[in-house]
């Protein structure tokens, strides 16, 4: 292996996302990969994507994958549904380092667990509207029928915090409806804010629908990535900054606030960028 | 007067919002000034902006009144609460056209209609956190006790079109509770989208409460503020350009879709610009 390999394996993941959803996908990245170093990136002031079109989501990733490679980082992953599903595919011929995104890690494992093979996808406007799930598990089971339902109230509703409240039970019960005479076996969770609403969504759909939170599986994929490229930090090199560098584009401080309540570890600072400039 | 002068108040009015609720500002101000031409932009790239900081808001209105003054408008609306409430004072000495929010009007007639002194005002978190409307309303009514509750579902439920759900009767009994407690005769609709939440609103405070819409206000204000500069549009003169012009930052379909369901005329366009260049 060239000096320069043996350097870059010891360069940061980054990671980036509309704003502190992702976060659940860094914690999945730094349990399962605790050697690894990251760089995340919480586009806040401009937060939500979910709604937005796909040529805008396009241009925000692009300048925060610039934003990123300008940290020197190894590898990428986009650690939001509606960037994975808009912009990761057209920007993968634009860079020079390996990417991953969610969407494609938690189709794989829902094709291949459904029993029935009948599969639900709940998301953003912006995820359900490109089919994104339904092309990606159809190419590792092509019969599986495939029912997406977009869920815009989940997000400002985890944000509000009301996690297991009453309301978020109903509104999830109106969401949620077509999937109980549909028949399906297994539920994406195809946002990163909606793990946080688990236990409410277990409790209207049963223990027989399998949750699927993507999380997982893009940090089991982000390890083959790494390995497949050689650049699997053995924690034996690399400079002396911290090992989880976290950015944003605005309220640093509610950032900070909200990840040290999700993330296993204290961090310290949130640094502020102008990320369009 | 100058022919100078004479030009300029054939010049259109600039408004701007974060996206769609501003509309209900530009229709009340259609329906009161018909013979004014109109500019409108609609953040819808980087909405919503109930949550974000200050700074970032400021930058954000900033940009927007650029490109305003480059439609070279005679006078720019903000009608958004909360860049009025954190924007529009920085800004207003950069400007060389007259400028009016929404929250000076509202705050206002809240101040000067009560009668029992005790006002409730609603908004984002952005506005209730700032105080503004507090600051305001003790501008004319030193004794005035105001009491602020951020509702940061209203807007979610609104983009639902969930307005008369039970589910939004549910949140909106929740977000009002202390209001009932603290006998407010008086509450401000202090977010261009609650408007459409009014007879939600109504039923859960009854009649006892006047509903201020800061909308048909600011109406007001502007006429009064055209009149103050020799600018109100006599319907006689000016451009053959179309009377209303509409500008986004991103969906321009779906801005259009929205904006024809309650605009009194159909628009045939909406302009999609990128405003951070």
């Amino acid at each position: 292996m060239s000096q320069l390999l043996e350097d870059r394996k010891y360069a940061p993941v980054g990671i980036f996302d509309s704003g502190v959803g992702g976060l659940t996908v860094a914690r999945e990245i730094m349990r399962q990969l605790p050697k690894e170093r990251i760089v995340y990136f919480g586009d806040t002031a401009r937060v939500p994507y979910g709604s937005k079109s796909r040529e805008t989501i396009t241009r925000y990733s692009r300048q925060i994958i610039h934003f990123l490679q300008s940290k020197e980082v190894k590898a990428i992953v986009v650690a939001c549904n509606t960037a994975s599903a808009f912009a990761l595919e057209q920007l993968r011929p634009e860079l020079s380092v390996p990417i991953i995104g969610v969407v494609k890690p938690g189709a794989k494992v829902a094709a291949e667990t459904t029993r029935n093979g009948r599969i639900g996808v709940i998301g953003t406007e912006g995820t359900i509207g490109s089919q994104i799930y339904t092309t990606m598990i159809h190419q590792h089971n092509p019969k599986a029928v495939v029912i997406g339902k977009p869920c815009p109230l989940f997000v400002p509703l985890v944000e509000e915090g009301w996690l297991k409240d009453p309301i978020t039970v109903e509104v999830a019960q109106r969401y949620l409806a077509s999937f109980r005479e549909s028949e399906i076996d297994t539920l994406i969770m195809g946002c990163t804010h909606y793990p946080l609403l688990r236990s409410t969504l277990r409790g209207i759909l049963g223990e027989q629908v399998n949750l699927v939170n993507p999380a997982y599986e893009t940090a089991q994929g982000l390890k083959a990535l790494l390995m497949q490229h050689r650049l699997l930090d053995d924690g034996n090199g690399g400079s002396e900054a911290p090992r989880y560098q976290f950015y944003v584009s605005d309220a640093a401080e509610k950032f900070k606030h909200f990840a040290n309540s999700i993330l296993p570890c204290e961090i310290e600072e949130a640094q502020l960028i102008h990320i369009e400039e």
